[in-house]
This record gives C-alpha cells, structure tokens and sequence, in this order.
C-alpha cells in the first residue's frame, strides 16, 4: 500500500473492503506527524542562529526519521494482521472441535495483531516527546509545523488505542486485557499534557 | 503529489523542503479522516439491520466523499499557493518601487494562499458533523473508524487553523484578519463540542 499513490491508498481505506481500516489510516497519520517533526529538524539543523542545539536537533531528526518509516512499516502491517484475523473468522465451526480450534485461533490471532496499534501508539508517543523540545529549540520560522506534528501525533495516538481496546474487548484473557490496558494508558495520559503544553506554546507564538 | 506513492510523499515531507508543510499535510490527516467516515458509511449501505437510515447514510456517503475529494486536492492546493508566496517574496527589492511592489504581491498571495487551509477547516468541519450521524447510525462494528475519523477531522481542523493564523501574522489588513477569524473560529469551537460529544459515544461502546 505504501508504494502505491496517495489517492489509491485514499480510495481504497473509504471503500467497501475493511482494509486499509482504523488502525492502517492512524498509523499513516502518525507518519504524517513523525514527517512533520523531521521537516521541522531539517530546516534547524546547519542554521547559525540555532548552533547551540545542533547536537540534539541531529539526534531529534534520526528518531522522528525512525517513528516515521516504522509508522510507514505498521500502515502495512495492520493490514496484515487484519487479515489474519479475518481468516480465523473464516475457519469451519461445524463440529466441537473445529468450533474450539477456530476459537483458539482467532484469541490468537487478534492477540497478535494488537500489537500493531501498541506499537503504532508508542512511535505516536515518542513524536510527541520529540515535538516537547523542537517547540522550544526548532527553527521558530516553521512554529505552525511543530503544531500540526503534534495534532496528528496525538490524534493517531488515540486511533491506536481505540484499535487496540476493540480488539481486546473481544478477548476472555482478562490479565492480558490488563497488561496491554497498562502499556497504552500511561502513554494517553502522559501524552495528552504533552500535546496541551506544545499546543500552547504554537499558539502562544503564533497569535499575538 | 497526490499521484505519487504514500512513501514519496512522505519523504518529501519529512524533507528540507517547504512544501508539502504543514496545510498540505494537515488536508492530507483529513482525507484520511473524511475516507474512514466514508468507509462506515459503505459498511451501513445495503445492511438490512439498517434499512430504516438507508436514505440519510446514503446523502452522509456522497457527502464524505466530496469531503475527501475535495481535501485530495488540497493537498495540491497548499503547495501551489505556498509556491506562489515564495516566489513574491523572491521579486526585486533594490529601488522604492520594486520595494512597495514585492510588499503588496506578498499581500496579495498570501491572502490568497490563505483561502486553502480556510477550506480545509471547512471540509474537516464537515466531515465531524457526518461523524455526529454516523456514531449513531453506522455500522456498530465499525465503531472505532468513526472515533478514528472524528480524530483525525479534528487535528487536520486545527491544523489547517494554525496555517491560517501564521499566515494572518503577516497581514497588516486587520478588517481582513478579522473577518477571517471570525469564519474559523466558530468551526474550532463547535467541532471542539462535536469531537467531545463523539469521541465519548465511541468510547462508551467500546470499553465496557
């Protein structure tokens, strides 16, 4: 998907076919974020005026370059895992044990496609770590960018969650509904006071 | 761009270079939005537990996909208008008259420039009122793409919002500043009730 046209990726997510879905489109607009802060870094790293933070732009652009290809990397690998999901639902359940089989099969596979929104909502969340310093130590002539990183962060952030909580709520396992509940929550409750305070700080810069 | 692989378009975003920045990106977050929406609405069409709303899905479709058409060629849209206020801030500025002619091309461009990401606000805008609908007569399985949808309406609309401030700080025409603000405004604070009011129903069905 990722080496097609960006309006054949568009055409295909709105279409009739579950794939690309919900969790597909968070992850690209998390890219979308990660793209933001890397521009962002590029137009501050080599300026004079900002040659005091050259070391830590350096760095901040190497690991939103990173968030961003394996964002790139989960906007295929949700679909994947949709699709195996997809296929367990379509395993045969006419006698009692192709009925466990298929149940077994499919605790299993939606078990491992969540992973996919985890980690889609962890780059999410290391965006916006990245756009917490550049609001304050990027170039403050691309100030609206560091705003539209971390929107976009934030907003694929709680896509993956919500792809990650409905996948659980299918799932018996309660202790592992915990576990994963304990990855993600801390990240949305950490992250939403990140996006308040660089929100605050864009508009603080830009409105005067 | 639009007709250029996801991965290109993405790289040429992350890149040191303006354009795509922060309009074309942010129209870019809501036609994935807008096409979640359309998604659901695909899924609910033709559905017998929902032939009572057949007519009202059918109008929301047709709709969300104006939305993301019409956000499709914003993603363009951005970069042709960026281009041309780049290209009024290259004119000559060695006598009076050249001076007093670049100042008023950079005007005008960028008032110009100004009425794409007033149209992205307002596709966005529309593509959350859809959202309000569907939440409550889409598809039920595909609950967490509208919650997806509404998140991502909701960034790409304060994106498009930080595009058109940073733009407005440039302008000495405050009566024109002023009537544009007084567009915008009103969409950040209904689509601010609209995202609340949605985001909870979708969490309300999903973690019980």
């Amino acid at each position: 998907m990722i080496k097609e046209s960006v309006d054949s990726y568009l055409s295909a997510a709105a279409s009739r076919s579950p794939a690309p879905g919900g969790g597909s489109v968070s992850a690209l607009g998390g890219a979308l974020g990660a793209a933001m802060s890397s521009m962002v870094a590029n137009f501050t790293v080599g300026k004079k005026k900002y040659e005091d933070v050259q070391e830590e732009v350096k760095k901040i652009l190497s690991e939103s370059e990173e968030c961003r290809l394996k964002l790139e990397e989960l906007v295929e690998g949700d679909i994947e895992a949709y699709t195996r999901v997809s296929s367990a639902y379509s395993l045969p359940k006419e006698t009692d044990e192709e009925k466990e089989n298929r149940r077994e099969e499919i605790a299993r596979a939606t078990k491992e496609a969540i992973a996919v929104p985890l980690e889609i909502a962890s780059c999410c969340f290391r965006v916006l770590e990245l756009c917490r310093r550049l609001v304050d130590i990027g170039n403050k002539r691309l100030i609206s960018d560091v705003g539209v990183s971390v929107l976009l962060a934030w907003a694929a952030l709680q896509g993956a969650n919500l792809n990650v909580e409905i996948n659980l709520s299918s799932l018996e396992d309660k202790s592992f509904v915990e576990e994963k509940r304990s990855v993600i929550r801390p990240l949305l409750a950490e992250g939403r006071m990140i996006l308040d305070e660089v929100a605050g700080k864009v508009k603080k810069e830009i409105v005067k």
